[in-house]
């Protein structure tokens, strides 16, 4: 999986986990791709402060996977949606697509 | 949802997120029914001590719960495969049933 792919799936599993400034930061640097030092400057902290809560916010999400899996069971359950989904339409079976619809709109 | 029901499914979702004496109490006596006097004498504890680890790991489970509602969009999600499932058997579509069949392992 595409590391920033991986990243958001894992901030949107467990990041009400995070503090809620572990979360200010990581949203700023990770999604929405702000500058180490622009997020410093903002936050009154050094360069090298906001760069070391990304790396202990990588290394809580990721222990958070590593214990729950819920990201892999996710993307393994989305992508069989997917499939039924395609399969559906083929038949031409339209509740069925619309119900996934709603899942993968849920997961 | 009934109370024995919900504890299984939080304690399947975040019971790795326990610490493994925890985890040994709440299976004991809530997943498989032993007294807390049972317990009590196997840990050498007291019996109050282990109805506090009972309330404190379902305060733990539900604060989980609470923050990231993932048995709810489960508990959702796996009533919508049902539902697509019984709508692919009714048309006859073995695949998707087959499908549905292993989200529902998953889920």
């Amino acid at each position: 999986m595409e590391k920033f792919v991986e990243q958001t799936l894992l901030y949107d599993f467990y990041g009400e986990l995070l503090t809620e400034r572990q979360r200010q930061v990581y949203e700023s640097v990770v999604l929405d791709d702000c500058s180490l030092s622009e997020v410093a400057e903002e936050l009154s902290i050094s360069r090298q402060g906001v760069h070391d809560m990304i790396r202990r916010c990588n290394s809580i999400l990721a222990e958070y996977e590593n214990k729950l899996h819920l990201v892999e069971r996710f993307v393994d359950i989305r992508s069989k949606i997917r499939r039924i989904s395609a399969l559906a339409d083929d038949a031409g079976i339209r509740e069925i697509t619309a119900i996934c619809t709603e899942v993968l709109e849920e997961l």
